[in-house]
């Protein structure tokens, strides 16, 4: 596999498609550094296009999940912009926003479902990167702020664009304007992760688990739920039916169809192929 | 009143406005067959133009509410589907699906409210039902599960436009993508049910309460409240507070205004004609 | 300060840029008069424009928080609407709600964070206005109803607009048709409020505290943020991300940004200069 | 074929798989009474689904094409809706004008491309029913109105909303409120017909030509670039272009797609099978 | 009438409902400053709660109609923009621009029609300005130009937004792009204006006319359909057909509507009450 | 510059910042092949980061511009998705499509203009192509076809999405369904292109002096006023407006302000530095 300054990429078992994603920066607690956001959507779009995986879990190296942007990106993204014809340096700083937009959003892109399994720190930056997973999970040492505002930062990877359909507008609001920590615990309450587990282990224990699940299931159907999910999200209700009829209508009928079906009649273990 | 293969319409009392709609396959389960689908918009249409109805509650008959897509109907159809032309056979799907989706919507057309009592399971199809309706209680014994994903099918009937504004984005995307059961308490944490009743015959006696509340109210505010509400889902807040004006500078002044103000007043009961 | 009829500004400490708009007619349970929606505009935008002012506290004065529409205000509007030509009256009678809406948008409009302080009731006009602030806090007191449908009336002042985005579309549909009352537990259950504070007076405190921590934050970035949010509501993930991008190319290069980045470094309290 | 009294289903030829729906009330102008609004949904709906008809054209029998909306129905509305309880009969009269709408909207619905073919009058409701068609080709003689506004209506059948489309949304404007005469030259001009014949009888020659020119195309291709139009029309680029990629991965591979390309090797005409 | 200092309120005949609205800085060939941004959006809504106004024409004072934005406005926006915190002074500058605009869209929130008479220069601004009236007409010798992108300026006031639905996007571009005058004819061929007239007086006239001919139409209908109209621009046909059904519920039946039926059995001219 | 088997980029000239793009496979009138759509956002991309480039010319070489998509990379994209399991089959042909979608939509993600010189054939893909560029002229002997339905096709790669803005829904839907040839004359009135050109050589000359005209512009300018048109298609007119006040409060005070000004002042040319 591919070399990454800022990443690792590890399957722990040789006939798992569940591949781990690793930001692989601990000493720095894996703050996204712009070698991050370069590599990053390269890391994503490879597993993608591989066909032995199926579910990528996206965790961190180290102590933390991941401290947020990193600060010297930050004073090198802003002295560049801070000099110069102010409308250049604007164009510019847009043009390098959105470059890093375009990074998360990756997540998105990739047709396999991204779990995130955060432990520890999950601030800022971190916070935009987890709201474009398809699923979170945390530890019960797991803490999060959108801090942005504490920088004077208005937050934009993504966490004001994605957190409110995760959380309801509301909250959203309040976490992003008072930028306070909350707890692995008040993250379940709002939804923003799924299940808390006890301890670190168990953490990856238990993504793990639910990441074997969803790969052992038919990837047509995993990859179809996730694109005609997020697709949905913009579309009106009467708009969403119609793209998913015809979604249907190319991808129902399907050898894997056939085998979850029959698999289902003989009580026995549906096999799919590789997608 | 009509007689329907797979559903019966209950009045428990002449007096109410009350009226019960179930799903009676009990030896199926419930499921729903291509007959449900053709029934189901007949049968909702014409309990939303009889003036004796205010609200419409629907329920399931026997062990479960409903165990989601009859598996002999989806086999018909992707039979249908796997022969003849490829292009043909997919535009003939697509219709089909199209017009099972209609199916379900005619509960939003209904423009009475629908309030679903659960009980058992309610699973796959049954979920895209539930969403589709305006209120949602269950009995503690109720389970769900968005299950399509184990079929290798993407869930096409409403689930993944409706589930997201209900539960948000994030949760319907875990739910879909694992397919797990879930359980009454967790559907009401989700928020995909107001509230879990103790047994059966509490659901029923809650609901029925419930329902006759909402039948006492001015038909007009009913109607329109639920109208409002399902438009302004896909509105930007300008566009429907806009809207919600130019309705009530048709529909405000009214009888029943007068008669609910009155009634107010006199600290009396009020009593609307029908719609 | 202006004097209102309806209305009261006060700036607790000379020091503080937490001003509280309070709901001023404790007589009257602060029931929302035609007075109101004239008035309530004009204030927010005075507020706005007071460069001493950084985040707003809105509370009612009395035993509660606000009772909801003035009955003697919807019985003019009514009667004004019930009498001369039917298709003038209903042209008038849009004009009028969509006035009263703007007086409560107006909120939405103000840069600077609205923070709601909750006790007693709130019942039915009183959800509309604090659906549209920016966070909202009670005390164990308060109770809740949209109460509009009793009344015979769909909410038309927002309340079917905002508060799906809050609780999720189904709580939003139940809470209307039944217009049931609430407590603050299930309020803050359901999203509607942040926190439920155990008096009146921890109320006042703790709302003041949260009210001063945003208001030492960078004023651009609070703003910057209420902004975005409120835009992004509307628009799908790929234009929120473009219009964020856009802005922080304008905004985002800022004496705050210094100030907030060296007070980090020097581990001290940033100040920054008012907006 | 089913029998009607506002309209005709004409076959001129029993080779041809173009249809002729003809308005048929000419003593009427075939002025559209509410019969015409129950039947026309009743008889697009059975060309839809009947296999030999591939194109529809539509056209009015004498010596006008249409002259809108038949008064005497819009009498009998208005005085349906002008007595009883205001609330009520607003109720009433929207659901009216809805279902008004749906019948023109079912030439949408109609997966086959409609044709209008106008001569003479196409005056208020006519300019609603032939903007809803997919094409308009009129005779010399033809001339145009959108009329409502002189009979103290906001136009509510469809013009308001499809016209700007066609012609542009200032020309949509000067139109409905001058509801100026305009002649087949203008109306070429400004885009609302692709062309105007020298005669009546040349318009139904060559309309029947043109008619015959798309029946002998792909029906998949035909019906499919009907339906992505439409749909597009309400979508984003992006939107629009995924919708479009993900109908062709259902509906390109085809038998039609086989014979188009040898026919064309092979420099033959090519026949398709029905849909 | 009120006194402005850059526009004039002119009514030809005190019997008539039309009303001139001047652009009245002749000497500066009625460049818009910063007074006009103030006083424009007074005089439309006075002009709007103006019961003797039923129509108003928008012209310009002098030998041209306007040349665009007064270089001295500009050039006081961007040097105050140009100095002190660029934060600040970007979100000083986006203020200053959305209150711009604010006066321009005045148009469209004016309930009457408005009509531009134009006659020598239209450029810059002045297309912003025009592009937001409901109907637009020109004399002979009339020019425009999008000339801001050779002000280095990307046209912000709006025509950006509302010229494409109008002359198309691909025109919109052209001309904004290469910043090139057009003439009158050619702003007819585009569907800029309506009409050209031979002179400056047979405008004049001709637009009087045309505005006295919708003033004695139906106020109802007339600012029904102009505010339909507009907001169905931004909603897909099924919403804008929903809109319009409820508006007509509501403003259908009116005086209007049995005085232009009666006036129209009986061969005389309709006479309708004010607005 | 980097070498391209379907394309060649010209600079007839070392000081000038147009650059031409040409389709360059003229034995094969340029169809659009395989590689065509791997090397077009190639070499687009590289033009818009190339400061030299202000605006890129596209035509083709040879007897005509582009005589649409290559039949042999269609047949070889269909055979590979008729055969193997249909669903994931299917699934790759999205992905096909949408990866050609992809590679024409690159012209719209180019900052800088792109302005199509088309002679002779402007065949089915060829107008997707054509309808994403920014600006359109053409020769004299050019003619057009939106000729994929005589393939049996749906146009997937932009037509039916981007010409209805351009020619209005109406033209787009008959020209589409048709599938006629159109002329260099009806393009213009329809305005599909801006200007037609005598001669082959006049329309190089031609669209060189605009090419060169628009590239003396302030890039700033230039590049923003695309990319603010192109995104106010898709917005509201009120969100589009904020959009480019929000865009203007960080672009809008630069040097090619200052230069622009002062050029225009001193009545000499503009110069501005590169972007």
């Amino acid at each position: 596999m591919e070399s990454y300054k800022t990443l690792e990429i590890v399957r722990k078992n040789t006939d798992s498609s569940v591949f781990h994603l690793n930001l692989n920066r601990p000493s720095q607690f894996n703050a996204l550094s712009l070698d991050f956001f370069v590599e990053f959507p390269i890391a994503l779009s490879s597993l993608d296009q591989n066909q032995d995986v199926a579910v990528i879990v996206l965790s961190g190296a180290g102590k933390h999940f991941c401290s947020g942007i990193d600060l010297s990106s930050l004073s090198s993204i802003s002295e560049r912009s801070a000099s110069g014809d102010r409308g250049r340096s604007s164009e510019r700083l847009r043009r390098t926003i959105k470059s890093m937009q375009a990074a998360i959003t990756a997540i998105e892109q990739c047709r396999k479902p991204v779990i995130a399994a955060i432990h520890g720190a999950c601030i800022g930056g971190a916070v935009d990167l987890v709201t474009a997973c398809d699923m979170r999970y945390c530890s019960e040492d797991a803490f999060f702020a959108i801090k942005e505002v504490d920088l004077a930062i208005v937050a934009d990877l993504g966490t004001l664009q994605r957190l409110p359909s995760i959380v309801g507008h509301a909250n959203a609001m309040e976490l992003a304007l008072t930028a306070r920590r909350f707890s692995a615990r008040e993250a379940k309450d709002l939804g923003l992760v799924s299940r808390v587990f006890g301890s670190n282990s168990e953490l990856d224990k238990g993504v793990n688990t639910i990441a074997e699940g969803v790969a052992a299931k038919s990837p047509l159907a995993v990859t179809g739920t996730k694109a005609v999910l997020l697709r949905s999200r913009e579309l009106t209700v009467e708009q969403g039916l119609d793209y998913v009829a015809t979604w249907n209508s190319a991808m129902l009928i399907s050898d894997d169809l056939n085998e979850a079906v029959s698999a289902q009649l003989k009580k026995r273990q549906p096999r799919f192929s590789k997608l």
